[in-house]
């Protein structure tokens, strides 16, 4: 048993969608959620860049006294994940791994779509983790860039997102994917719509809650777990932009969001 | 006479629509532009990270022996300008004055309209710049978030970009504007899909054409013009990421861009 707080951390604000999953997988469990807000976004970036701030802010965490690490960011797991994973004495997970899991299990033989960021596309971890499970499925990538800036409008519904969605879905129709990743935390906010433009007999998979499940077993393996029924804290901590983080991630998680703090890093 | 390089400067790829400007207008001119792709965007940080990331690129560019520097940003010059110019041994200019100047000219009595980044429209630099000269005109302001990446993937004449431009655009169309200031260097390449929404009668203002007229009278004023007939030379400079840089950079300047030279800063 440890009742330290476990770390998750984001680019931005797209990481809350995986805190909600864990609070509400895992409520015993405390957290400290940090969105580097003052250099989102990671997607354009490259891979030095983003491992160079996501080794920043496990350290960041790990002074805070962190007992594991969820990288909830799709780039940063990407480009990131083994290095971290290399120097951190705690464990960390990343969310590639839990989505392209549950897509191998899902598929009745493919082809698997796979959505994301510019650099998470370019990066083919998604790819890569799907045919280590499942070297016959054939994998369908696309990356989708005005997705994060339609859920960060709010704009989930607006015909525009659906012409949008269209357009960049279209390859995927055409190529009859049987699953569908939703490779970037944003996502989770279009599920309805990317339901409606791929049509009900495509799964759409959420690695946020395949990542809550992946740290459940992570910390009863290692024996990590808090106490069930204590209290639970969850802290917040951004390095700019405090406001805005406030008022769009209330969004992202579902509830009202108290005071962030302000820690800038590098 | 000096033939010093001009510096000009923003948070990535946009202000190369006010390089193309100043290439044109001022050919004998040399210049270094520094494009800051690790940190872009600006438009959603605070003033004070703003101002930090412009005080860094102002001293690398003094430091490689500029004459005169172009904040060639909008979210940049709405909060750094009066800093940089206060500890800038030569001159440096922004474009929300230029813009505010043509606007005040060519409206019949207004109300004018701005459109801009988040950040921008928050600093409320436009309507500031534009009753100093115009007191008696009333300035209509909107955030237009999704037009930077709309721009970015190239979707200038797509049909989602038609629907949002006339969501954003709704407001200054209803309050009958009669000139738009486009207060974001990337608008410059939405002009036509914005001209057909906001109707034939409303002046549209670009500040790059306005930025590059500014920055010849100023060097002329301080005799500080490269002599006539000489050549020019134009380098480019990133923080990060060059690959796309060109790519993307390419639409904006209007020709190949060859390669640009990395320098990480901060």
């Amino acid at each position: 048993m440890n009742s330290a707080p476990v770390g998750i951390f984001d680019s931005g604000i797209g990481g809350l969608t995986v805190a909600r999953a864990i609070y509400d997988r895992l409520p015993q469990e405390s957290t400290i959620y940090f969105g580097d807000t003052a250099r989102v976004p990671y997607g354009p970036k490259s891979p030095e860049t983003v491992t160079r701030y996501s080794r920043e802010i496990l350290h960041w965490l790990l002074s805070q006294g962190v007992k594991a690490v969820v990288i909830a960011c799709n780039t940063s797991t990407a480009h990131a994940l083994d290095a971290l994973q290399a120097e951190s004495p705690v464990p960390v997970l990343g969310v590639i791994e839990p989505g392209a899991r549950a897509a191998g299990k899902v598929t009745s033989g493919g082809p698997v779509g796979v959505i994301g960021t510019a650099g998470t596309i370019a990066s083919n971890a998604y790819a890569r983790a799907i045919n280590r499970r499942r070297p016959d499925v054939r994998v369908e990538q696309r990356a989708c860039p005005l997705f994060v800036p339609l859920v960060e409008e709010g704009w989930f519904e607006h015909p525009a997102a659906e012409l949008i969605a269209a357009e960049y879905l279209a390859p995927l129709r055409a190529a009859n994917v049987d699953a569908l990743v939703l490779g970037c935390t944003h996502y989770r906010l279009l599920k309805p719509l990317l339901q409606r433009v791929m049509g009900p007999v495509v799964d759409l998979i959420d690695s946020a809650e395949e990542t809550a499940i992946a740290l459940e077993k992570t910390l009863r393996r290692q024996g990590l777990e808090s106490p069930l029924g204590g209290a639970s804290e969850h802290r917040f901590v951004v390095s700019d932009d405090e406001p805005r983080f406030r008022q769009v991630g209330s969004r992202f998680i579902g509830e009202r969001l108290g005071k962030a703090e302000v820690v800038a890093l590098g």
